[in-house]
């Protein structure tokens, strides 16, 4: 039995530990870099400019419709070095296990990981492994961290939003984090809901290609859309005015927000991404997202405007305007 | 009292994430990458190679003589990059917080990774936050990655220990471990033992300037010296013999080790590295480590021989022999 779930012996730096690296991560990850067995990753530094991002990743349950909580540590980081306009070229990841986890279920894990990021065609060139005693932990916590190369003439920020700009997002709103809440709460749909967890370093790139001059990206995760923009709008120092009929959310989703009591401005995103471009380079921007799978449904949202206080604003489909919520509390504990 | 301590509002990607951030990690921090206020940092690609390590930090208690988890979380990734040979230019931090953890200690912590990150002259230039429950983690865990630049020759692997090679510690044995065991077991030692924890990249450019061909370097940390031997043994097919009159240990370690029944030899050491390089030039990285603070107590302590089993043995003050056992189990969790 013991055999077959993690032990302390695992974190311990000794053969039980170097067995665990051999056996599952050197073989699930298999690359040149980890290959190398030290404790760092040495690589070809890239030419230009290079973007680091974390993001520990707690998420329950540990598998969910569309992922698990592998594939989303790969997406989340991914993305975030995505969100720079960078391309990313590798990952680390961290466990902290807590004794007694499965191992068959860490192998799932694993190779999800490994999957995602063959996928993303990133390496994972380094890691590490603690393990906690019983009850410390929930089963697994991921952080994983990504590197990335910033191109020439790329030059994307928080505060580069500017009155005029549009706000558009790549698609559906509130996906990730209904498909989680519904599984908590052992909701039935007729649809299956799930997980948007994806990479969208790609979606990025055809993106700029397009228009080279985005503004700002970024991926409203944790605290959804209403979040996001604010964020941006205070980084930059403008308001912004967002259109509820514009607003791309799917059927089951808003059904689910309306039985959980929830708004889907305010849930997790995972495959998803605001992007805020110059007023007259937002059709092209826009043609650009629906020609990419990850954006067939992106929709223009709404206009940056001036406003010293930093609001967001939303029209209702009623014609009526109204403050979007900023998020003070906690409804989604452990939504990634 | 709420108000003091952690909730899951501070991982919620809202308002009161926003404030957290704001009021303590970037007025810690501060410096022009996080001030960018993303969710990546982007900054110049240093030329030739880049070397990235990654480590979760989990030891308990968080607060001990010699330092903390926080200055620990610095050292131990900035170590690890060192061991490449390179030199530290960013790390990131990922936190994860349980539910309820006062934000005094939080406080505490964070400045005490500033003054080490500071100390170090290595930005902490990204980061991250999630908020778990009460109850699913214990207080804080943190993650560190950080980033280096490895210039033009040195080229350190454990894969490069070759017969001949001389063996080096950079001072004494099993400090950061016993210390940590003491305080946990409420022993009294007439002297205060303390964790060992620094970071050694400057003591590696002293040691690099003087032996450019330094084969390995590794840094004894969980399983202390002796799973630090046997990886580099296994990692490069040879054995190693080290003498146990040439090892450094102070006299309230050893006392403490026999007390404890430990093996100074398996105890977690945080500030230290063994090194190997050409026997010939044995004395001069001896006498480079003897000249930096970090080093005065170093010791050649043994040699690489031929050996395709990869054992590491011991001979003893008495003339004996013996196998030096590569721990398969865990005695000290969460000491690092």
């Amino acid at each position: 039995m013991a055999e077959n779930t993690i032990t302390l012996a695992h974190g311990s730096g000794g053969r039980a530990m170097s067995q665990l690296i051999e056996d599952l991560f050197r073989c699930a990850f298999d690359n040149p870099w980890l290959n190398q067995g030290n404790d760092c990753a040495v690589m070809d530094s890239p030419p230009g400019r290079l973007v680091m991002a974390t993001d520990s990743h707690v998420i329950t349950p540990l598998f969910f419709p569309g992922g698990d909580i592998g594939s989303l540590a790969v997406h989340g980081t991914l993305n975030d070095v995505a969100m720079s306009g960078g391309k990313p070229i590798s990952l680390s990841v961290a466990f902290i296990l807590e004794e007694g986890f499965p191992l068959a279920d860490l192998e799932r894990i694993v190779r999800s990981m490994a999957d995602a990021a063959r996928q993303a065609g990133v390496p994972v060139v380094t890691g590490d492994t603690k393990v906690v005693p019983r009850g410390q932990a929930d089963g697994v916590y991921i952080t994983t961290t990504g590197l990335g190369r910033v191109s020439e003439g790329v030059n994307i920020a928080g505060s580069r939003a500017r009155p005029g700009d549009a706000i558009l997002v790549s698609g559906t709103l509130g996906d990730h984090g209904v498909a989680i809440l519904s599984l908590r709460e052992n909701l039935q749909f007729q649809t299956t809901l799930e997980s948007d967890t994806a990479a969208l370093h790609e979606l990025v790139a055809s993106m700029l290609a397009a228009v080279p001059d985005i503004h700002c990206l970024r991926d409203p995760t944790r605290g959804g859309l209403s979040c996001c923009l604010y964020e941006l709008a205070q980084q930059s120092g403008v308001g912004m005015i967002i259109e509820e009929a514009q607003l791309p959310v799917r059927e089951a989703v808003a059904g689910a927000c309306e039985l959980l009591g929830l708004d889907p401005l305010n849930v997790a995103n995972e495959g998803k991404l605001v992007a805020i471009c110059p007023g007259h380079q937002a059709q092209a921007l826009l043609a650009a997202l629906h020609h990419h799978p990850l954006g067939r449904e992106a929709a223009i949202i709404g206009q940056v405007v001036e406003d010293a206080h930093g609001l967001v604003r939303l029209k209702t489909r009623y014609g009526g305007m109204r403050h979007v919520e900023w998020l003070a509390g906690e409804a989604l504990p452990r939504i990634c």
